[in-house]
């Protein structure tokens, strides 16, 4: 018996071996997962070799190739280097960091930020240092997987952690959930803002009324709103007119403000404590020098072109318009997230393909990310894509769907 | 009643107000942490305008200064942008992510390796993909906080997951717990291979052999190893001279490699496994550019000049006979991580503000990162240090325990 074999009969490792599917998708020719970009040019990106018109990135505002990103990004990189090399606690906090955090805070109007490695980072450090033993955390059923892993995080440190969800944006469930709880306990309501695979908006201002009812923190994930609603793209608070519906906002770096990292916004004594309980941030290497450098840049762009916001906005209406009227079953989207619900995984990684061989790159989501029988095609957009390029992209959608009979 | 204090009532912010150590412990000027950096010059860090001799980094190899990574870094963006802005499952895997992964397997001698955006998602991922319904984890007691989320997350996603922890470093601790378990049942044990707080080395030899005998899987995390222990760097089982020691091995790269992200290398099935069902891979952005090209650099480095290494396992010698002669108690550390245990929290504060004034950085570790009593001055060192530096460094050190009565 050789090493290799020796290895293979670890009883931890059996799922391992039994697992075929993605072998199996990659022999039929339809494995859709982690192919290698190879060069951006502007809207099109280059997979083996060939040009695709890119509508499957959250680079919503096209700031990840913007030059003022990628010369900050560089200059950091000569001043500090290409690694903090610790903690944010310890060796691993620079100027620039404060600098990011205050500028956020002001940015969505609030005393305090904290910046945490990665978004995903951010909702599990914050969740899981706010519910502690004996709290109950009250989440929307399509909450992004980060927010599911926070809850998750807290329940495997804490214990006694209760995890209740309710239906997608329904108020109706969610109060049937609070009434049960009496008002003493520790409750957080956690929602995303603009759902990530929906594309669609939580009802914030009848959110905020029920969690203050009930005696609730309402904890919101912008992640895919800031830089894409609300007049000036401060997100859902702005859409629906009032900068305080939310206890703590949170939001990622790696969707509009084309960088990586993530931070959690909202009174001084609650940061503060986040600061200090937060597991993934005192127990990772801190955001390096380009990362904060970038999201810095897109700050200012963001908060002095509003025309970016705008005309995504513009697109996205566009999009929604044109794929209702071909008859695509797009749910209740409302942003440049737009999903293209088809149900059957098979006939989604079909349309997958044929789109991909016309030059079209989409991302495929099946089960787990969306529920079963949900599989869809979620496109996404970008500012710095043309209506000419939209244009010929629905037309090609039109072809390739009706062809697999799906509109 | 205005909206702050309505805000503040929520239960669930309670313990954020009741909190005051932070506070207090700045009111005394005693607080240690999140300090910014304002410059990096060489092995010394300009805090508060204040030139100070790093004596805390994680940068043993002092890459993330170095002038060939700052300027695969800056390629990197120019070439790619600022981020991937997507998971590596959908648009965020570049043929850069995909060249890194290669050379890591073949650095490590594995089949395959798959990258992760930070070094704690990697331990998240790995082990909560792993350990699922009815497996046991065995995890040495100073394992790093990562690896203990990872089973916590692993614990709070598949419920019945078990945590068993042993005696730092003792064997027959281990072998206890596992002569409990049948054979059949999945069971991972998870070990540093270089301790993080201790700076000491596990017995992998015989972790292998105890793992073997009742079907466990070892699992090694090296984020403090490659780089650092083995004769050209590659870690924990070169310093054992025996390259195939373990069933996976992780590393991250915000430590010898200069950049940030991480990777767990193995057998071609387990770590496709891996890649499907991490949800901290899945859910969350990609390694951006510029720290994957940064993490690439670092390799090449790493290869091709192994004085580095040397020098670096050179100065550890020197500074573990420096402190051992100076009469300093550093348990059974062994590697450039050397730490002053002192035991008591506010002597260490006392102690780490003394060697702030005087000029030398270093980190105060408390509880949790270490176990209550065992509080410590953690000192770490990095290729580029002088001896010059080094001597005044245990001058100033040796004058500052003593009138702590220290030593």
């Amino acid at each position: 018996m050789n090493i290799s074999s020796e290895r293979a009969m670890k009883p931890i490792f059996e799922p391992c071996h039994e697992y075929r599917e993605a072998d199996q998708a990659r022999e039929s020719g339809l494995y859709p997962f982690f192919r290698p970009i190879e060069a951006y040019r502007g809207s099109k990106v280059v997979i083996e070799g060939r040009e695709l018109f890119m509508a499957g990135s959250n680079n919503y505002l096209g700031l990840a190739l913007d030059p003022r990103l990628k010369e900050a990004a560089e200059a950091a990189v000569r001043k500090y280097g290409t690694s903090c090399s610790g903690s944010r606690f310890m060796n691993g906090t620079l100027d620039l960091h404060e600098e990011l955090e205050g500028r956020l805070a002001s940015f969505v109007g609030r005393d305090s930020a904290i910046c945490f490695t990665t978004g995903y980072q951010t909702n599990l450090g914050a969740i899981s240092a706010l519910a502690t033993r004996g709290s109950h955390v009250i989440s929307d059923k399509y909450n992004h997987a980060s927010i599911m892993d926070g809850i998750f995080l807290a329940r495997g440190l804490h214990r006694e952690v209760t995890l209740h969800r309710y239906r997608h944006n329904n108020l109706e469930d969610l109060e049937g959930v609070l009434r049960k709880l009496p008002v003493s306990t520790p409750k957080l309501l956690v929602t995303d803002g603009v759902f990530s695979m929906e594309g669609d908006i939580a009802p914030l201002p009848q959110l905020k009324a029920i969690a203050d009812t009930y005696g609730a923190a309402l904890y919101l994930d912008e992640a895919h709103a800031i830089g894409v609603v609300g007049e000036t793209g401060r997100g859902t608070c702005e859409y629906y007119g009032d900068s305080l519906l939310t206890d703590l906002t949170m939001c990622t770096f790696s969707k509009a403000f084309g960088s990586i990292g993530g931070f959690v916004a909202g009174d001084r004594d609650i940061i503060d404590y986040i600061r200090h309980f937060a597991r993934p941030l005192i127990f990772s290497a801190s955001m390096p020098p380009s990362n904060v450098a970038a999201a810095l840049e897109a700050l200012n762009i963001i908060e002095t072109e509003p025309e970016r916001i705008h005309r995504l906005q513009q697109i996205a209406r566009k999009m929604l318009d044109g794929f209702t009227s071909l008859g695509f079953e797009i749910g209740t989207a409302s942003t440049p997230i737009i999903p293209l619900i088809i149900g059957d995984n098979e006939k989604t990684f079909m349309f997958w393909k044929a789109l991909f061989e016309r030059g079209i790159y989409v991302n495929p989501v099946i089960s787990p990310a969306v529920p079963p029988n949900r599989a869809l095609i979620r496109t996404s957009y970008m500012s710095i894509h043309t209506d000419a390029e939209l244009d010929m992209f629905l037309d090609i959608a039109e072809e390739e769907a009706k062809k697999l009979h799906i509109i």
